[in-house]
């Protein structure tokens, strides 16, 4: 059994209000984690923004980006430089009109690995994410990379577990979710915990149901009328946190993973084993009552 | 929006040496839940027995009985006298050399409301549930009944997401998991609390990826080399827990389960409404690497 293991940093930032300020503070942060062991670098959602989609305004279609273009150009001369991984998150302007939420994975030479298009478009007050994102078409195929095989999805897919299920029976060897979640001001304390727990806990769900490292990198901080909950984590294969950033501030967090633990688990829980192939096929509808 | 409010009784036992004993425990606590106000009673997996797939011992096909038989007949009497819905988990033989682990509910008037045969059948050491249970062949469906849909399914199938969403797009009212779960005498603490840790967290997260409650009665006590858990559990649409019982002793747990909650969560978290069915047919794989 390989004992290949990942050192990992999550990157915990808030939003800047220009790209310059963003890739400042990003790049000090990466270097910072680089000479303390990461190989690969998680940076939050649409990290290069404010989180532009709580209102629904044509002037921000400005912010988006070709792809290759100013965002992956930064971070790919700083994960050359560094030898380094870096997944990063791009609102994609791929045509007029035609706009994507895209991860960008940053190899170690500099070039692209691979892009995954956020497939699962979230639509609710404060996140008018439909307005902006058309939703992914490419699948839910993991990036090939130096230092594993990246299973990398974003932020409102966290809660699908077909997309979690997909991206293993696709040979992911971790899963890793750049992520802006936050609570509106109107919601009382109860109401904000349940909404954390259920957000962490869904996720560890797919670190359990896949036998993989969940990896979660989430904004902090307040935005205008939102507040960026952090709480970035690290979950083994038994959905075991390994490592959780704080609630209010700004952070690196750094985590080796350890790549034989997924066979470990996996022998005493082969759920790919058991699966019921044969009486899944109606997960492709959109309801049976 | 419907107030509509249903309370459960999750009756978390011990196996006994013989159906009778069985009967005569889960008699006296069910008609001491239904004085306390239960509608609905979910038992716990293979309750009218001891653990037998501790060992692949051909004269434990003894066990097996038809449905109807004497454990349906046993409880749909007391179904019909008390006016309540019971959730039973019986070892059916179907005929010679084919049986199934298979959860049979009984209607308030004492027929039966439907079946669910177990569909995902684990096999490790202490469990070997492959020698003794064909895996069943009803599907994924909800049995209609007085006190709601009934997405019942049964202990293994409580690490599969897909068996839950099924259930969910079938329009299940809430998930019941008749189980019998324990840890193995040769793992250490660390362990039996991350496998512990691990089966709560993964139906927690069924509960929030379908936004509905989810209610799991475990088996409790040592049977020869197990000990089963109990932590029999009520979990509400947020994953949040409503209700948690004990870790070492039969006992009967009540909780409110308010269905309202189910459409206020879904309207916040609308995943239904966003699954990208047209991604998800490779689903039905067993594997794409």
């Amino acid at each position: 059994m390989t004992e290949k293991t990942l050192t990992i940093a999550l990157i915990q930032e808030t939003g800047y209000k220009t790209a310059e300020q963003s890739y400042q503070a990003l790049e000090s942060r990466i270097r910072e984690a680089v000479k303390q062991g990461a190989k690969l670098i998680l940076l939050q959602e649409l990290h290069s923004h404010y989180y532009f989609p709580q209102q629904e305004n044509t002037d921000h279609f400005d912010l988006g980006e070709s792809i290759p273009g100013p965002t992956t150009q930064f971070f790919s001369l700083l994960a050359k430089e560094l030898k380094i991984v870096i997944v990063t998150s791009i609102f994609e302007k791929r045509a007029s009109g035609l706009y994507h939420n895209t991860a960008v994975v940053l190899e170690q030479n500099g070039e692209i690995a691979g892009c995954y298009r956020k497939m699962h478009i979230p639509d609710d007050p404060g996140f008018y994410e439909k307005f902006y994102f058309t939703p992914g078409d490419l699948g839910f195929r993991p990036i090939q990379t130096s230092v594993g095989k990246l299973g990398v999805l974003v932020c409102w897919d966290q809660w699908f577990p077909e997309a979690a299920r997909l991206m293993a029976l696709n040979g992911a060897d971790l899963l890793l979710y750049p992520t802006a979640i936050g609570w509106s001001p109107e919601d009382d304390q109860a109401e904000k915990q349940r909404q954390l727990d259920a957000w962490t806990t869904v996720q560890r769900g797919h670190a359990i149901a896949n036998g993989l490292p969940v990896v979660v990198c989430n904004r902090v901080g307040t935005e205008e009328a939102l507040q960026f909950w952090g709480n970035s984590f690290v979950a083994g294969p038994q959905g075991e946190i390994l490592a959780k950033a704080g609630e209010s501030s700004p952070q690196s967090m750094l985590c080796e993973i350890q790549f034989s633990r997924t066979e470990t688990v996996r022998r005493i829980w082969p759920f790919l084993r058991d699966r019921r192939i044969d009486a899944y096929e109606h997960l492709t509808q959109r309801y049976l009552g």
